[in-house]
């Protein structure tokens, strides 16, 4: 069975109370539920946090066993050389994801620090982009 | 009663004893006593810490229910995306406070990366910022 | 008694008229007489002009003098240097305030030349920036 | 009757006299007296002043009244956003002229703070430019 | 009888269909109609491409006869040093025009890489702006 | 039955054959064989030029009846505001693709100026790439 | 007789009482009626003004008959295109003057918008500076 | 028999007629015929076009045979990145040539986005830049 | 007893593991025992987290007592400024190590925040860094 | 005796035969002739070297006795750090000089590294311009 | 009978021991004698020092006699207005060349300060580019 | 017994002598005695020049037999590619040195050229710094 590690980082736990014009109106825990019935023979563990730091022990933590690990880095993708390097410190493939079209909001937000260390990227699918990296990853 | 919440960032907790040629000498604690006292009919909630994810939870956590948010967010000020983000997910007004005018000081300070979140922004008149905000929010 | 000097610059004259969205719908004057019932034992002095020269010379008039000058410079906080050494030349404090949250509107208008020679910065808070900085003189 | 202000800013004055080989060897009031025959119907005001200010406050005076403004704002075109705003504060709509091709100028001719607040801009054609925008206008 | 070549750019085959709060729901070849009999004594050309080459081909081929250019090279304007030096080699002079004020759009369309190859800029006026390039030529 | 349009830019008809190490060695047309198999219910239309201009003339061919585009734009995309009015000027929804991830190469490469128009983005994945993005038309 | 006019920009008139260890602490006409005595052949003319378009006036009214104009435009160094044109204008050779060495202070004033249309330049040396200016006229 | 492939970018089809002053006024036609003479054993091929696609066509077509490749991309030298990506993906050495000293002319001209993907570099030596080429190709 | 207070930051507790090419393969705290054997007369206190506000608390905390501290701050290095302003506060002195040479790797590891507020830098050593450090400091 | 050191920079060795057209058709010797017949009370020493470590080995030599050094630089104007340390390391003021209106010329000749080193500044008066200054130290 | 200067700048005495991966393994002197060999009526002349000021003292020297020139100026290339200046002041036409092609090294490698006041510029072709620069000045 | 090479920049003659406050009263000279006494297993050879010419020489000098090299470029670590070129073209490991931290002083000397080429980087402990660099080498 594949262990797939999904990280959301900053603010990401207000989904669907956010700015609902731009994230949608649906919890990521409501949606996770329909992606692991999707996808049963994945196992698909989930992590969020504020807190760079914590992101960054997170994938130390897994970044060595699972198979792959869906990173949304959220406002620390466009500041954190941390995250950067600590996608390249471990051994499991990373891909970025973000939920809006990034490069249709502010201009800060189109510069991505932890793309170069990531495998690929996926953007502006709405939650579908975590669907399309545990395609991507399988 | 109202409710309002006082955050403060990133070394803050040093206040009266860093740098008082910038800062004053007072500690912020002393102040505060003061300023509750001059206000009795609002409740000043306080916290500081020098996380930003912290600071961001912190955010989260009042931001749909305080009636105002007094955010001196210190360093992170000049370098957090995601405290700008948190700011426009809450309901609640946020304003940003500085002690020292950031202008007169050096140019990595000018930029504010929070200033577009924010109601309104206050700063250059040491510990009697906190109060000009919270005349501003009554 | 206290004497506060109010100034304001270009195209404030129009403030009730102009942009209604950004500046709201109500005279300057008529805030004014608000503004002196407010603060009977300040002599609230005012002054507009749409010219630069003239507006430096009104802060060399009363920057000796006068407790201290409140300074709405609209569009030239963001480009004259003029204004800037006028400020620092004469002794009164000034307090740069603005109506609206510029730091929320185009880019050229995030950049303030002013800033590093006035006391503190108040923006944000619509006609009600200006109580406070009548609040941080007092 | 249709009514267009036509407004010339700094060194416009001394037009025939100052770089013919730039700006051409005839007056504009010699041009204007020409204008005004070809277009019999259309009441041609004409404003010139080197002072920032004065422009602006004659983009006040007429700025709601008038079918039009054609404005050649000279040098300040490059440097003044109290210019941009007067232009956006009226209801007229104003034209930006110029008597030479800006582009084929000196780097600093090349940005214009003003376009974006006018309705057009027409640059190149000598002191025909202020014709076609009084046909602009029509 | 004068010749006149109007030259349209990339994505301009599409005017009426395209964004029409930017570009105006008429075609313009319907346009065109319009000003061809609005100008009975000038024979206006009209060509129109997406390839970048071609329309250097176009220029090349009308321009050491056509008793002047219209050219509205679309997104190309922003750039294509090409058609820069495509209209410098030929002898008939070229007008820069554009139906939107570019000024007022997206950062990237400010800058024009052919006006200074231009003999004018006309922006901002509609389709107009084809008219009153004419009359500059006539 | 579904109609998904994929367009490949400059140089991707040499794929398997120019730097296998960044784009690998299979050929698009080999690929696309095994595509069309997996998605039988799909129509899987395909079109590559190394013209920009004739990028843009498919995109408008197909952009107003197909159900998607998936777009290539190779080092178009870093260069080309045409195709980026291209893509806005359509009602079909386009995707970004990259078989490399772009952000590992050069500077030059980081930049897309057709991301804002588009959807959304899918880079990195090798060939998988296009069927993410089929997956995300679906 | 030789005729050398003096211009003094925004601020000068402060000189004596505006920040003394930068500017010194005598007033020009105090020193201006040495620099008078010192040359008594040449008709020194003096004119102080904090409007920018009033030092454009001047410029216009002189610089066709004075045998030279000493310019210190104070902060309008800086910032002002239209009195780079206006020198420009004029016939007369124009002296660009500072009583402080200016690139010993902040960033933003080392930078001249009017060096470029002078004659020359002359920085640095207290009031000397307009002595030196005389005598490079002579 | 060596074969050596010579291609011009946009504009060079008027060598001879375009700007004599900076490219001389001898049609390259003629100059080829020279330089056929002067090599008689090697095959001098020529491709002229002014579309982008067709030069990335023409590398593609003969970059996989020829002994070499003498490219002078002219305005497309400063702006294309596709042209850079085709040079690449071929095996042929390719040498860019220019007439003219491209760094003595405006600045846009001093940057090739195709010199890091060449072989070498020569330009400035008029028409005779391309009888270089071949003896380093040679 | 001298006391020294060892801070490594983000990812640095993968030494060993980690890019070995980069960053060796020898874990910190081995390379600490040897250390501490070497200087058996200093205290060498150590601490290490990937949370930015963790190592701000960890400086203040030791900062008023501590005769020196060496502080690796990892990627936190090129973009914190509440680490710079937390250094500031304190009255130990602070020296600034990396183990490689941060100049030869990518452009955004050669921007230090930190070191103007350090006492000195010390890179490009490996490990022995950490043992210079100490030399600096006895 | 007053002792003054000349010292000047790369190529002026050529004054005289080098781009009359800039720099004026004499020899600087020549001037300084007649420059030692004005001044019979000053001792005018002279150095000149097209290295710049040997103006440095000059202005060490001389900076702790003259009673002022007047340095042309030249091209190191606008590259020296080192001329730069080398002036604020001696005691004896310095004068910049030169020749042409810097202003006038390439952007790269704008910036000078030395003149916030020096006491003063001045340029543009042809070889007066040394007079001026021997003037200014006087 | 032809005079040639060829002048080498810094670090180019260690041709052939230094990083053979760029520059090859033959010595400068070895190739001179072969040059030499193949134009025996062209006296070749050779100089080569590490110091700037002397490579202006040579251009200096054989700049108003030779035929030409063919500099190397190596690193100073880069960083060196006084050798712009210097090739600028003397008559013979001056051939910049490289032996390895600089737009494939470091960015700062891209720069050139002399191009624009050489006639051409040869780079990328090894030690051959030498012998291309002999045919460009015959 | 090794050999170790210190070689010092401009200006650095001047030590003890020059901006005490910045440098120390120390002479280098004084200081290196005490250094040869603290290390007699090593043979501790100096070499100091203003001329960067000479620097280069002195490490082609040493640079392939000396056992490591401790250089302090003093301004020329600011502008200086070909000391870059020349410590990258020897075999000894290179030590940039320098006395004062330089980050605490002006924004141009912030950057270093020849960083990226030398093994380490030690600055900010006064003359210990040169100390610190022989414990590194050994």
């Amino acid at each position: 069975m594949k262990i797939i590690q999904i990280i959301n980082g900053p603010n990401l736990n207000l989904l669907g109370r956010r700015e609902p014009g731009v994230y949608g109106s649906r919890s990521f825990e409501d949606y996770l539920k329909e992606l692991r019935l999707r996808y049963p023979d994945v196992q698909l563990d989930y992590f969020q946090s504020n807190c760079e730091g914590e992101l960054i022990n997170c994938i130390h933590a897994c970044g060595f066993e699972a198979d792959g690990i869906i990173l949304n880095a959220g406002a620390y993708t466009h500041t954190s050389v941390a995250l950067h390097d600590a996608i390249r410190a471990v051994t499991a493939p990373v891909i970025e994801v973000h939920i809006s079209n990034v490069h249709q909001r502010e201009e800060f937000r189109h510069r991505s620090l932890i793309s170069a260390a990531c495998r690929g990227v996926i953007c502006g699918f709405g939650l579908d982009s975590y669907r399309l990296a545990v395609e991507a990853l399988l």
